[in-house]
C-alpha cells in the first residue's frame, strides 16, 4: 500500500508489507531446499551406517549454509523492521539479495561433494566463500541505501542506525579474510564462515 | 473476507489478501527453485574451476529467468496493490499467471542447456521467449480485466490508470520482437529478454 | 490467538489464521513444485523441438494437476472464509487434506509419464483420479465438520451454507464417474478430471 | 516491530510476526517437498500397478514424516500463540528447530528406501527416529526458554503453561523407547513414532 503523505514532509513511498512477505518466503524456501541436495550413493544398503557417516561433508556444508540464511534473514529482519518504506531501488537491491541467497544452494552442493576430495576443495570452499561474501556486501548495501535515501523509520536514533550499520560491516572483513585463508587452509575457511554466521545472529539491536 | 457494501454501489468482491498470499507465495517458490535446476556433470573433480566456469549458460539463464520473475513479481504487486476486490475471472486469470510463472522453470533448464549447442539453441531460445511473452500478455489481461469490471481501487485516477496499462504494454512488444530476432541471433534474444526485464523493474507508478 | 468469549455464547476455538497460512503455503508449494516432474530425455539436442513437443502428455498432466490444486485452493479459502474458528479436528482434517494435494506431485508425473504407453496407462488414470477423488472428499469432510461443530461465522446465512454444501457435492460424483470410465477410456477421464477443476473454479459464494 | 514498552515493566523484545511467518514457511515447504523423494524404478511400465504397490514402505515413511512435521507445526503454533515476545535465544533455538525438521527429508528417504531391506532397516529406523527425538527435544526446549525468560502472554495462567510443559514431554520419553525398541523390532518402531505424531495433534491447549 502506498504510504500515507507524511506530515513530517518525507517523500512518499511504498509500504515494505509484501517485500517483507516475498523476501521471507524466498529465504524460506531457500534454507528448506538445501536438504534436497543431500543422498547416499550406490551400494548403501550393505553399509548403511557407513554410507550415511561418509556424507559427512555434506551434513557440515549444509549446516554452514543453513546458519549463514538464517543469519541473513535475521539481519535482513531487523532492517527492513528499520525500514518504513520502500522506493524502486531498495525493491532492486532487495532482489538481487534474494537471488543471491537462492543461489546458494549450488555452491553448497559443491562444497558437500568436493571439500574432502584433495585438489578441488580449494575451488569448492573459495566459491562458496565467494557467495557468502557477495551476500554480506549486498545486505550491507541494502542497509546503507535505506539510511541515505531515508526510508528508515523517523523514530530510529542516529545512534540505532550507526550500530547497524557497524554490526554488518565485520561479515565483509572476515568473509573477505577466510576466502584468502581458505585458499591455503580450505577447512579453516568453512569453519570460519560457520563462526561468521553464528556471530552475525547475535544481537543486532542495541540493548535497552 | 467479503468487502462490506460500498457506500458508492460498486459490485461486491472479495478482498485479494489471500489472493496476494497465495501469489507471492507461488512467485517465491518459483524464483527459488531455479536455482535446483544448476549442477556439474560427471568427472568434474578434475578440473572443478573449469567444470564450475562451463556451466556459463546455465547461470545466464538463471539471471535472465530470476529476473523476470522478478519483475513480473513486482508488476503483480502493483496491479494487486491497485486493485481492491477480486472476482472469480480476477482468480482465474491470476491462476493462468501464476501457471506460466512456475512452468518458467522448464524452458530455463532447457536454455542453461542448450544456448551454447549449435541448431538446438535456436529452439530453446524461442520456446523460453514464447513462455515470457505469455506471462507478460496475461499480467496485461489481469490487469485489463481489473480496469473493466471496475476492480480497482476508486482513489486511483484515471491517470494513473491509464500509465500502468502504457507501462505493461512495451514488454508485449519487446518479447515479440526479440522472439524473432531470436531465431537468426538466438544470444542476443537472450540479453533483449534480460533488458526487458531490467526495463520492467524500473518504476511503475507515477512519481508524484 | 485464541478467540475472545463470544457474547453469544459459542464454544471457544481458536482463529484460523495461522492455519490459513500455513495451508496457503503449502498449497503454493505443491503446485509450483509439480514443473520440477518436466525434462526431456537423453539425445534431445538432435531434435530439440521433436523432444519438446512428444513431452505433451506431461504437459496435460501439469495443466490438469495445477487446475485441481488451484480449485481446491479456491474451494479451500471459500471454506476458511466462511469459518472464523477451528479446533483439533478441523486442524487435523486439514492436514490430511495438504497431504493429499501435496501428494498429487507423485501420480502427476505417473500420469506424465504413463498416460501415452498402452497398458500402463490405465493404472496411471485411476490412480490419479483415486488421487483427485480423496482431494474433493476430504475436502467436503472439511467443510461438513465445520458446519457440524459451528465453526463458521455467525452471519453467515443458512442459504448460503447449504449452497456452498451444494457446490462441493458433484465433485464426488463427477471424479467417482471418470474414474469408472477412465477403466476403459483413460484419455477421457483425464479430459474429465480437467473439466471437473474448470467447473469447480466456478463462483462458489452466492451472488448478491 | 518492536513490542511497546509493557508498562508491567517486562524487559524489552520483538514481537513474533516475522519469526512466525518464516517459520510457517519453513514447515510447510518441509512438509510439502516430503514427496520429491518418491518415485518407481527402471521397467516400471510393464506392471505400473505392481511397481507402484511395491513402493509401499515410501508411502509409509511419507506419511510418518508427515504427520509428525504436522504435529511439530501444531505444537509450534501453540508455543508461538502462548508467546508475545521474541529474543536472541529464542530466534536460535527456533533455527535450530527449523534445521532439524527441515533435515527430516532425508532420513524419510532413507526409511522409505531401506525399511523393508534386511540388514539396513535397524540404521535406517534408528537415523529417522534418532531425528524425531531431536525435533521433539528442540520444540520443548524452546518452549522452556520461553518460560524461564518470561516472554509468555502475562495473560496466560501458570496452569495453562504447566499442561503445555507436561504435554511436551511424553514425546520425548517415547522417541526414546521407539529408538531403543527399533534397535530389535525396526517396523514396531516405525508405527509407534506414527502413533506419538498423532498423538502430539490431540489437544495441547486445557479446555475451558
Amino acid at each position: 500500500m502506498t504510504s500515507p503523505e507524511g506530515a513530517d514532509g518525507r517523500p512518499r513511498g511504498t509500504s515494505t508489507g509484501r517485500l517483507e512477505a516475498f523476501s521471507d518466503g524466498v529465504f524460506a524456501i531457500a534454507i528448506t531446499i538445501l536438504v534436497l541436495e543431500l543422498g547416499l550413493g550406490a551400494g548403501a544398503e550393505d553399509d548403511l551406517l557407513g554410507a550415511f557417516l561418509a556424507q559427512w561433508p555434506a551434513y557440515l556444508a549444509y549446516v554452514v549454509a543453513f546458519s549463514t540464511i538464517g543469519a541473513a534473514w535475521m539481519a535482513h529482519s531487523v532492517i527492513t523492521e528499520y525500514v518504513d518504506r520502500s522506493d524502486e531501488g531498495f525493491a532492486r537491491i532487495n532482489l538481487i539479495l534474494l537471488m543471491l541467497v537462492s543461489f546458494l544452494s549450488f555452491p553448497t552442493k559443491l562444497l558437500g561433494e568436493f571439500v574432502a576430495v584433495e585438489g578441488a576443495e580449494r575451488v569448492a570452499v573459495t566459491i562458496f566463500g565467494a557467495n557468502l561474501l557477495l551476500i554480506a556486501v549486498v545486505l550491507s548495501v541494502l542497509w546503507r541505501h535505506a539510511v541515505k535515501r531515508s526510508l528508515i523509520r523517523p523514530d530510529m536514533s542516529d545512534v540505532e542506525v550507526t550500530i547497524l550499520t557497524e554490526r554488518l560491516t565485520p561479515g565483509l572483513v572476515g568473509y573477505g579474510a577466510f576466502i584468502v585463508l581458505g585458499l591455503f587452509f580450505p577447512f579453516v575457511a568453512v569453519l570460519g564462515y560457520f563462526l561468521i554466521a553464528l556471530a552475525l545472529m547475535l544481537p543486532l539491536r542495541r540493548r535497552r
